[in-house]
């Protein structure tokens, strides 16, 4: 049950295998212990560990420290390094994330619809866990928090995999969890971490169908390709958000100006942040200059083609590069396109089916803007940071999904079940 | 757009990638327009294709008794000979299957629910097609019409790849659906067969990440575990169906006879057959005579263990491997267990996740049954043969997914489609 508590060294392919091995074993039994467990043992367990991570605040800081310095050390900085990093503030956001998860419907259990056959069977979809889910992820600590809480509120069994720069702090976090789940006298394989960071862990993970039902990888482009390229479970994929702002020639420049800078610089490092502006050649002139003056003073990179370089000295050339590229930083490009059909044409080939907005007073437009767009969360008139389970109404979210099955958008606890069909006859046979 | 017209030989690897690429980014170039096209097209195509089969009935079996021939002079026999064969009663199915597809919902564009935000925002889930679909299956010729009619009206691009032994019989049902898409103004790219039987042609299906959007396959044990072993490309599963029915110690001993006679012998060649019986050993000396006398009769094969062989001197002795086993043929393996915990352990260790029934009286234990039992259909005194999207009032079916993503159980046209997220606002940004 305690896989989770020695850190296994960095060369012995069989002694990884079968750390991973007694790992998902334990998730097994815990996964089979949580299936049916009542909502309010899952929901102690959360509050107990809410109220360990705040106890722990000091521990969390100090680990957390050490993986600081180890990434400046290592050369990282900007957006990555402002992941990985704990506050107060963040510390106090885990807790309450726990607690606000705790507060969300139980999804284990309930009826998603019901109906009966004229042979008189009684049919029922019913919300089940989906069972070991296998959770890889990079920097940010904090998804050590959510993903355990989220997972464990869902009935299922979690694995978790860090990054090996957030190490000491994930370790920290989850002695909070384990608490939390002793407390509630739940086995502590219900939410385990890789005792190594040795990448060969990664490939055992992505290899064991018998032990991990799902693999939820959330990260960069390069992460994300090569479990898709190596899994032999299913993948529930969280790509990157190469995100776009559509300025149709029908828009409100005002709405037009606050939704561009929101989207791009309310925070610029979460995957719902937009990378690339398009605007309709038409206006480009009249509207793109309040845009660039208030981007730019608030240190907003931007990289245009000719035209709009054209427009402002502070604008760097934008190379082809540029139209497929997530900054996660404080960097728009900019594009001059002719109306929505272009648009559409380059959001769907150049962006992530992620999320992407159009800025347009005009219906019909909006209209085909939205049933083109080949994307999870396609929005009229809004900003793409709304792209988030909490500001859906969903709750927490482990992530935001651009894989087509099963989960797309959002994945909150909801998304973290599948279901079974549940039949009930009186002697019944099929003629 | 009518790359599965001709025939690459079985040598040439350069020549199948590329025809597997031009079959592709026919089928994406179809998707595009199938996605916007109203229902009642897709549905004028289904039904002419219905009509094209029946006015070629002759021709389907003058390529089908290819097909059968072929298989005979190779030894195949029994269920598997069964499953190729054709004749007027399924060409009349197959004709009408696609008509009983053209007459349901379509699933496109319906909104699966919608809500409004605090800040004004109204949120929309919209079903919308998964993109291209690629299906591996094996003898049953029917697959290609049932498969390219529940894509087609589920908005999706099929690439089909039937087993090589039903390849004539498959071409020529093909003809028929082509002839339906050009007299409703579609593209013949919408369905499409894989115009080699060489396998490496499915090496390729399963490495077109960026062509294929999800992989079906449709078969036996090998077929699925080399899919899943070697797919880049996101599978719904249909595994075997290793079912049981269990007859409880307070099971009605009528109802039990019944349900598992019907389970096995109805059609033993189907996914939702039963392949063994498992008996509460304190009920086993009374209820099973009756049972084995009706199989027996029936010619159904017996395989028991050592308590149940003892019973009767038709049955045999059942091996470990029995447990383990889909027979697909007149053929029962029979175990006594101690009580309902150890049914639901054996099932959840040897059965498939697929369909599994108790038979009892009494409502806890049944309770307990369909509660524990990790099965996609769990059933409570019917047969296990009611594993069917038509039984459940879904219409046609294209399998029984026994993944746990996305689908599980039936998948029809409703479980072909993805969805996402529609947001119309007013200039909201997100503070």
């Amino acid at each position: 049950m305690n896989a989770g508590t020695e850190t296994v060294g960095q060369t012995d392919a069989n002694a990884i295998h079968d750390a991973m091995v007694t790992l998902g074993q334990a998730a097994r039994a815990a996964m089979q212990e949580l299936a049916t467990v009542p909502a309010e043992t899952k929901n102690k367990a959360l509050r107990e560990a809410a109220k360990a991570i705040r106890a722990s605040k000091e521990a969390l800081l100090a680990a957390n420290a050490k993986d600081m310095a180890a990434a400046e050390a290592n050369g990282t900085q900007g957006a990555m390094l402002d992941r990985l990093m704990l506050n107060d503030d963040r510390v106090e956001a885990m807790a309450k994330g726990l607690e606000d998860i705790a507060a969300l419907e139980d999804p284990v259990g309930s009826v998603m619809a019901e109906w009966d056959r004229p042979n008189g069977l009684r049919i029922q979809r019913v919300r089940v866990p989906l069972g070991v889910i296998g959770i890889i992820y990079e920097s940010r600590p904090n998804v050590t928090a959510d993903a355990g809480g989220l997972c464990l509120k869902s009935g299922n069994a979690a694995i978790l995999r860090g990054g090996s720069e957030s190490f000491h702090s994930s370790r920290a976090i989850l002695d909070c969890l384990h608490q939390g789940l002793r407390m509630a006298n739940l086995p502590t394989g219900a939410i385990q971490i890789v005792p190594t960071t040795d990448r060969a862990a990664v490939g055992e993970m992505l290899t064991m169908p018998d032990l991990i039902d799902i693999i939820v990888p959330r990260g960069g482009k390069g992460l994300i390709e090569r479990v898709q390229a190596e899994s032999r479970i299913p993948v529930i994929a969280h790509l990157d958000g190469n995100c776009h702002v559509y300025i149709d020639r029908a828009a409100s420049s005002d709405k037009a100006a606050d939704i561009v800078f929101n989207a791009k610089m309310r925070r610029p490092g979460i995957c719902g942040a937009a990378e690339s502006l398009l605007i309709d050649r038409s206006i480009a002139e009249s509207v793109l200059p309040t845009i660039v003056e208030r981007l730019s003073e608030a240190g907003c990179e931007i990289r245009g083609d000719a035209a709009t370089q054209a427009l402002d000295s502070r604008i760097a050339a934008a190379s082809e590069e540029d139209w497929d590229t997530e900054y996660l930083d404080a960097i728009i490009s900019v594009k001059q396109v002719d109306g929505v059909d272009a648009a559409v044409d380059h959001i769907n080939r150049h962006g992530s089916h992620h999320t992407d907005s159009i800025v347009t007073e005009d219906e019909g437009t909006a209209e085909k803007f939205l049933s083109r767009v080949d994307s999870a969360i396609v929005l009229h008139n809004a900003s793409t940071q709304f792209a988030d389970g909490g500001e859906f109404g969903m709750g927490a979210e482990i992530g935001i999904s651009t894989g087509r099955l099963h989960a797309r958008g959002p994945v909150g606890v909801e998304q973290l079940t599948t279901f079974k069909y549940v039949v009930r006859g009186n002697g019944q046979v099929r003629p």
